[in-house]
């Protein structure tokens, strides 16, 4: 009897155990404010890895050489809180087991949970959005609060592609984060941005997060709250391929497949890149 | 000047003040378990709203004859017990100025809060679900849980149009409330029905609620929990015809406009249906 | 070498000089009041064309054994009273060559120039609106108007479906036409309605216009105005089936295809229905 | 650590060895003539199962109670002749393990393969077309040719809902099979009918095929080869719950999810009707 | 009781009295060549404005700072002659009040009328169409024509991004007005472009429209006549940054919502940009 | 009598015997691994053909003055081998009448079998993926096979834009073709690559074929097989004017019209580049 194909993310099939990778996805868009249906980026982003050949040609590496799992998706509550406390938990697991998680959102809500199990030094956020509110529609866990809540516990913000927020924020981000925004990005090139983040990172723990819509959204339109006069793809492979190798966490969240597939074709590129870098550059 | 057209619903143009029917969106869909859009509910059916003509021949009345306000959409929070909060005191302020609230979904969660501040006696819903959850993911403010909720300060409930629970709402269903299935509603037809509830109802105050899942989702599938097997357009045509008038408080939601138009064109034809019949069996 | 296939309507590829029947379409939505669209009518309905088998099994005749050529598209102005001149002008030509127009809208309002080409004594018309105004938006050719003006011209109009339009329209529909709303046709059964309407006619020659939205717009959404508690294709198969073989000149038009295509199929199959019919009971 | 949700069937997380039901996907749609899709067939059937309640309120069952896997999906080739083949080996595999496939397609073609691993003595297709030409576009194994094929192997042929074919399909199918066509079903009534299925089984082995285009397209239009003038998802379950007992084999095969995902949420219910019912009915 | 959120462009609140900048919409595409859909502009451009912060922070602006009104949608007929002569009338009675109309289309014909009423000494137009057709369809007043009506009216026309139009438009454009083609903007640079264009100015009186078709139609394709090989967004944040402040009327036209968001959402953020940066500039 | 407008490309309307350049759509998508939908394509194109004017501004030219003719669609089989064998026979007539054949695909496979009937020297690829399997699921007629396939029967073959291929393909690519990874177009730039490339050549016969999916996803996002960080519409409208004249036989294939039309709109415009530059650069 023949094998089934699986479900699961492309070449992401091996047993927990020996997988040094764990995808798992938050299919969560409770607290989102413009437009609903992160909640269906896993599942997009999934399908979209079988859209590619394993090998990477700048890598010169198998994906399915690489030992990765895909456990799923993990839905705990509607509520905020809940939600960040659910994934918190199940990331201190696969921490636990000494290995790296990868994680698709759902809205960048899941993201405060993840960074709360890792507990890095440094956190690096490629986002349209400063997400610095204090508090947003009733919580403070709100997709709108992210980096404001990961600032509490990290010692370092690293902040890329933002070009979205209210005054106080933007204080906020001038005094308490290392700032790029997409217009200084555009200016200075991500090359020597990227050096100066690694220079400042001096070998401390770092967690990446790519919210989908730090990519200019007619590029990838397929996005919850789009943002034009953003960040390239091509800008988004450097960051993944130069700080990927240093990060003990990651995830790529806000993909809401609207469009024609490109948002989650790329999402489910990065996502490899991501795997493969820091699979080159372990040890 | 020439005077431009309003966004609003069609010929809900009264002044607040002279209005008798006070129509308004609630565009929450937080806790959607299946697929998010409610949200855009309201902005559909106002959409199509003019897309007909003002006349109701069935009834002999042109639309723009009855004082009608359309106050346009509240939203007051991401945390559905805020946002139960949040419509109960704006329903509040209707009803105590007289005036009838007819309130456009958003997720049937919206509704516990109408039903507070209306206060009726016997509460008939149209669903496709029985919604007799008492916590789902989380929450007793869940969509799942709204006729468990209103159960808790009504005198009667009745259920017309459900086919979907587990086996312990189907108990409590049984035991605590006039339970209608649409299988029920095929084989006696919608008529006989009605005449039942009516002398059930005995004069009391009434709150309407339709849920378009409802409607068999082969023939209005924009929703966002869509079951077959369910009533027809006609059948709830004859709901809002024969209980309209009778009615102190209504709700139309759980539109979620992923079709071509359909169920929001029949939500809007009977929104209207209702504030006509209501109208004409007024004194 | 072989043969491409063609782009036209299906097993419509007789010589123009050969054929009985003439299909051509008119893409014009310029007046339309709610959703443009049906300019995409005449292609949608080519298009699904090729879905069906040939073979009628009702009827026992394959189409390719019927005389009928597609001349493509007509499209002469933006203007609606150009357009109905140029349509007039075009069939006037297709009736002098001895030929059966069969037209694909585009908007109902080119019906007007239709009419007035083949010059029928009796107009019959499936809508769900009573298209009775004598003005719309500033013109007299408007989709709103079509019936008004076919009034002007014939001795009889028979209008099926209907279930829209202002009071003074219903005022003149009962007045100076023969009115089957859709409720009428639920209540009595079109086999009788169309047993009366043949009885009227009187061997007279007679135009058949079908707009798609005569159809409950929960079954056939793909419309640029579309109205619940309609007919179903059922009744306009019946229609079409019963009244072709008296028809000197026939319309499907305001088909928008914004659906999955069933409007489309529905429509290309109810123009196959009128052909084989009309052949089958010529002479 | 929390069990993050699975990706297949929902409820379907029996281990293969305990399961009685072995449901499996084979998303191929190469020989499609109108329009390609249902190889997303098999996926929009696996996330509607998660729009509904566990309990088959009919039936007083929880599904989570019958013994269900799901495998994934199996896709071998892109020629026809192979893809065959390669269903075939599968699922004599599932057979010999003494279990009942159910298998989601893809186009119709695959259940030539099925068909051919149960060796059913008789086979009740539910289908807008005939099936029965002996050849279509270069390969036997086209999905215009299933019934043909199956007709090779089997002793009798039962055929629910056709009404599309060329006239040599229908003269075969009225020499060679059971044929009831979608005016029959409408005329005589689907239970009347299935009694005489029932009688003429007389307790031999069957296999059952659902083309999802049996239903009438206006009502689920997310269809490979949509045809109006159908059959209703009623008159579906009727077939599933009255047959589902005495059926070895079981496919549902050609939904194309064109559509706002109705025709995928009655196959999702369909396929769960039918084992519950088999479940039912077994011993 | 709460207030209720309202319909209108995000922060456009301020009482017309008060207001300084007058957003209107005319939801017209009477004389759409290709595809229609520009009606739904105005209703696009109004729900991405909510997409965004109020803070721009490249001029330290919180929009809500800004005296700017929302009256809603201006639609009068179907007759292009007509729509321009409603336009006209409407922008009148804004310029008569001093304060500066921001219009919405709808097709590009609707700027004639507002350009009529405004009356500048320089129009500047962005688009990827020459527009100087004389007549189009049937009428002089078409999409395809509004940059010849204009130049029978004003001292200069500036042409920005086009890359379309027949041999005699582009020898009228090359005698009567200062074309930059999208192909010589890529070359020279849109800062330089603007330079020449502000010293041509002088001070004089200027009417800016933007056709959102001058961008290229793989970034934003939300369009009726999408074009490839065009200007950026960020060019086009150039032109209104620098011709902003000496601008006194302003349209942003030809957006049909067919995309992920995309083209609304450069539209909101470019009419922001607009009003912020005419502000700033205001004395 | 006026003329309808025909269905064909826009302005290719001389008859087959006048004509220089045939245009033919080969409707198939057989092999298609990830999704379905390049069979749209040629309709795709056509419809867009119709958006832009006859004049090319950059060249000088009117489309209808140069002799272009349109054959509709080629559909044979819907196995591979067969298509090919298809393909190559109706080629061979149009070279053997002395004329230049313009494919739309379909899929990729469709260019095996055109490069048989031309029997070119050189073939330039623009393509995402390097099309060197010597078989894919099942047939070395695959849309993955394709380059391999030519290689056997040319003497050089060039290959423009790719990023995607598995070990084996990228090894053969740089052994036995000359390859320019879309990563080194972009560092190099297309005029210098070009440039190298007409050296090569020499002028021999040359077959170009341009796959869509050269192009970067995030801006033409209408394929089957989306690939991000490609080439941009501005390097292949490069290509097709430098190589264009070299060129004895031309396609443009893979366009799968999933999104707003760009995808479609970029291939009609390049499909006349190539045609007007041809013609340009005759004698
Ligand atoms: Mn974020
Ligand atoms: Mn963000
Ligand atoms: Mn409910
Ligand atoms: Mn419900
Ligand atoms: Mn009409
Ligand atoms: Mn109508
Ligand atoms: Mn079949
Ligand atoms: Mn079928
Ligand atoms: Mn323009
Ligand atoms: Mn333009
Ligand atoms: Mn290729
Ligand atoms: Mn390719």
């Amino acid at each position: 009897m023949q094998d089934p194909v699986h479900l699961h993310f492309a070449d992401a099939d091996t047993p927990y155990e020996d997988a040094r990778y764990v995808i798992f996805g938050v299919p969560y868009d409770g607290t989102t404010s413009f437009r609903p249906g992160t909640r269906f980026g896993p599942r997009a982003i999934r399908e979209f890895s079988f859209n590619f050949e394993a090998y990477d040609p700048a890598a010169g590496i198998e994906l399915f050489d690489v030992p990765v799992t895909d456990l799923g998706d993990l839905m705990v509550s509607r509520l905020p809180e809940a939600v960040v406390d659910g994934v918190a938990d199940f990331v201190r697991g696969i921490v636990r087991d000494g290995k790296v998680p990868v994680m698709f959102g759902g809205e960048h809500t899941v993201t405060v949970g993840a960074v709360r199990a890792v507990g890095p030094e440094v956190y690096v956020v490629c986002d349209a959005h400063l997400d610095l509110r204090d508090e947003l529609d009733g919580t403070p866990y709100s997709h709108g609060c992210v980096t404001r809540r990961v600032l509490e516990t990290v010692e370092d913000v690293v902040i890329i592609g933002a070009r979205s927020g209210d005054r106080e924020q933007f204080e906020i981000a001038a005094e308490r984060t290392h700032l790029y925004t997409a217009d200084v990005v555009r200016e200075r090139g991500i090359a020597t941005i990227l050096g100066e983040v690694l220079d400042m990172i001096e070998g401390r723990r770092v967690y990446l997060s790519i919210d989908a819509d730090a990519i200019d959204c007619c590029l990838t339109p397929g996005l919850g709250t789009p943002e034009p006069f953003g960040m390239t793809p091509l800008d988004l492979r450097e960051v993944v391929r130069t700080l990927g190798p240093h990060t003990a966490g990651f995830d790529y969240v806000e993909v809401a497949p609207f469009d024609a597939g490109q948002t989650a074709a790329v999402a489910a590129l990065l996502v490899r890149q991501f795997i493969v870098r820091h699979w080159i550059g372990r040890c």
